[in-house]
């Protein structure tokens, strides 16, 4: 998917929430403990559920791999399920890869091309060639960890150098690789007043913004100083929507969760469209 | 596997080789492409032949994930044939992870109890909650990134922060989140002289040092700065030895490869044991 083709999303739907499907065998509801692939089966049900109130979905791949075989095996099948039903919808691989350059085109191959993901969550720390094979594929894209939502984001994000953040430097420098027609970061919602300095480096890139719901984060906050004119971001929210319940009508309360943020979207979304 | 019983390996044979093992189709030999799964042949071949001259394997996730779901269904075979076979061998998933705690506890469970390695690389731009959920496991290790061997290296593990290198900031801080008894560090073999400076920081961790034969390191350089009283040096050497040759006798080509490294370190260890 472009840029283009997103933006027209967002403003069709007058939404851009992104659904974490981080599917948690502890969490989900026991009942489908009991079918051939219950991550799956739960996916397919919150996406069912959702779809109309969302424009992105991203699965986190530790979710999956953490059941091995079976896992991968959940994980594409939930892959294939969005794009054969919804292909509409944005798809980020959160696998957070970066390596050597060879090792990067693997991984590029593994989630944009074998999977068919539309993007995949990339680390900075090993610089231009663990980033830049991700970026040759057409209208598939990088979204580059720049500030994260957790605590542990002021042990390095904040380092100083050259009277910049860390989180600063990698940004700039990060920006050269490509442009914002195949690059986007992730800004946690947790961290939103740094929101006004990051959008004066980058202007026009789409951020996936973490931490809301569950960690604290706070949407008109990230609206008011992370909002570009074609919008620009990408909100998550994966276990409040996720784990609204987990009862029969797991699915039903979810959606319901989901309309709240739309609905908050929506009214958002009217200073731009 | 504890340091003690990894230093009784090294010790015994005389070795303190890893071979990583990053199959790639368009590279193995093509005999085996008509076989059920040619990346678990290869590696099964690449180990009986090798495992008398290397004390460690590291398959790098990327090589598996790249082939979906019968790329990670080779990686499970690997790791327990390794598990079965070569108990005694330390094993590696080179798999570059690192997010928010609980997703990270997540990749915790996948490649330390589910596919039962012995430790993981971690990435460490996220901080502290990313990396302590893999440091709860007794007898397993982290193996964090801190000075890397490919080019990108320089973008931002050299930046400055308060009168030292960012990499030198991660290893200082690091340190504190466990011990040298479930942390190592990568350190690249391209980046020798760094490990006089890096050795007053970790005077007894050991270190995975990739970027020996294909990226061009060199392991007289890089003992003479890493070596420590238990050697604490593992040295990875991956396509100098999978890709000796690609004929028939590949297996054979790996091996003699393999035995000229071992050669070289029974050399440079006279000085220890």
């Amino acid at each position: 998917m472009n840029k283009q083709e997103l933006i027209q999303q967002i403003r069709l739907k007058k939404n851009f929430l992104c659904i974490g499907l981080d599917p948690d065998l502890t969490k989900i509801p026991q009942h489908l403990l009991s079918t051939n692939d219950p991550i799956f089966e739960f996916n397919k049900a919150i996406i069912d559920a959702t779809q109309e109130h969302c424009i992105a979905y991203k699965p986190n791949t530790a979710f999956y791999e953490a059941y091995g075989l079976s896992g991968w095996k959940s994980l594409e099948r939930t892959i294939n399920y969005l794009n054969e039903n919804y292909p509409n919808h944005f798809t980020i691989a959160d696998a957070k890869r970066g390596d050597i350059g060879n090792t990067s085109a693997m991984y590029a191959k593994a989630f944009l091309e074998t999977l068919n993901f539309d993007s995949i969550t990339v680390a900075p720390y090993m610089g231009s060639d663990s980033v830049k094979p991700f970026l040759t594929i057409p209208n598939k894209w990088v979204i580059l960890l720049a500030l994260t939502s957790n605590e542990g984001a002021v042990d390095f994000q904040f380092l100083k150098a050259d009277n910049k953040h860390f989180f600063e430097t990698v940004l700039q420098k990060s920006k050269e690789w490509g442009s914002d027609e195949n690059m986007m970061y992730v800004v946690g919602a947790t961290k939103a007043e740094s929101l006004r300095e990051i959008r004066k480096i980058i202007p026009n890139h789409f951020l996936l913004v973490p931490g809301l719901g569950a960690q604290g984060g706070n949407l008109a906050d990230v609206c008011k100083y992370g909002l570009t004119k074609d919008c620009g971001l990408l909100i998550n929210s994966s276990r409040a929507i996720l784990y609204a319940s987990n009862e029969i009508n797991f699915a039903t309360k979810a959606k319901e969760e989901a309309m709240k943020v739309h609905q908050e979207m929506i009214s958002l979304l009217k200073q731009l469209f």
